[in-house]
């Protein structure tokens, strides 16, 4: 298994800006993988500030739902797939009626068998108070997971606050 | 007083697993003491989710209102009780309309003299968006200030995310 | 350029009172100035219990929006002035119809020619379920925005959880 690096923090706390100066550090070619499908302006809007903030020399590629199928097309020890984001893609399998357990059993398993360097973003969700609707306690429940299990295959976690990084594991 | 450790994590944060192994690797008898009122399905699930994860040779209590009691019960430095959770027998106390500042001192107090070593865990829901209902903010102050007074009282605190504990204190 | 100490923190987590002791412990005269307009019952409340904390010896000022301008006025290497909070600023700001962005600049280019040292308590909100509301949102990613500006020229900035502080930078 090639290195995992997992990025956890909240709404608008650095953790893109930090994990794309963090991919690029690596000196490989970076893969940016955005996972937002994108169905109204305020979505647009996100994908595109992101977007322009990313220099040249990236390769990038989109994919809401089979992110291990499109991870495997970058199989490589010179590149590095920075995934952004894990929670957006939650959000995806959810819209989609897809079974998360699966598709996280599936993402983990495919990670096993790669080489590529990844990086992945995801949003902390679970530490405010606990929604009425419970669609939102079933994503934060799945959310919350999802972030155990790719963190208990990662080399290295991150949490970030405020743009300041905190190491949490490695 | 005897050892009182703290451990806080959010929503499915891996908090009550690393409590159980934290209480296990004590070399104790140990209790665990639920404070969740069973009084629907979703809650049920949640339950036997973690009561099936528990290996057998735990002692296993319920008390939602008096747990200084039940805590007391087990009063011996032979053993060790894991209080899961602060925040849901919190959600008791104000849903049987007691007093919620009595019965946290009520709390610390009876600690004080007790020998048997405690472990709290406890939610952490203060970090996102103010709700708009009075009722969810009153849990949240609650919620935050016996947080802190546990956390004054613990030789440890672990704050846990994505299943990775943060020493915080201790 | 003085120094700048962010401490960060949820709702009664503790942060306010952390602050309170830190500026006290830098031995200058200590300015406090609240930024919280009051309109209602639970506000004052709130702001009451936070003064009547406060041991005599403090400068106490209000202003809920020009708070630059409020700090300018103790430009002296012998103060240090406590900013309790930006959050609740930035709703100021959007309440007001403030231009945030430009609010934002102001603070952080006036800060720059300053001398006297300042700490500013801020909240941490970005860590719950996205909410639904869109004014919410917005609150979510300006604060989000305001935290990093101001933990990017601060020499030191905490996060406190249950009233124990985690130091982010310096």
């Amino acid at each position: 298994m090639a290195k995992i690096t997992l990025i956890l923090g909240g709404t608008r706390s650095g953790k893109s800006v930090f994990a794309e100066n963090y991919v690029l550090s690596a000196n490989k070619t970076p893969v940016y993988l955005a996972t937002a499908e994108i169905f109204n302006e305020e979505m647009k809007k996100r994908v595109d500030m992101h977007r322009s903030r990313r220099k040249s020399g990236w390769i990038n590629v989109e994919e809401p739902i089979d992110i291990t199928g499109e991870i495997a097309k970058h199989n490589s020890e010179q590149k590095i797939v920075l995934i952004d984001c894990l929670s957006v893609w939650l959000g995806n399998l959810l819209e989609h009626h897809r079974n998360v357990e699966t598709e996280m059993a599936k993402l983990v398993d495919g990670l096993a068998r790669l080489e590529v360097e990844t990086v992945f973003v995801s949003s902390e969700v679970g530490l405010g108070i606990v929604p009425d609707n419970k669609l939102a306690r079933e994503f934060s429940d799945y959310a919350g997971l999802m972030n155990q299990k790719i963190a208990n295959i990662a080399e290295t976690v991150f949490f970030v606050a405020a743009g300041l990084p905190l190491k949490l594991k490695g």
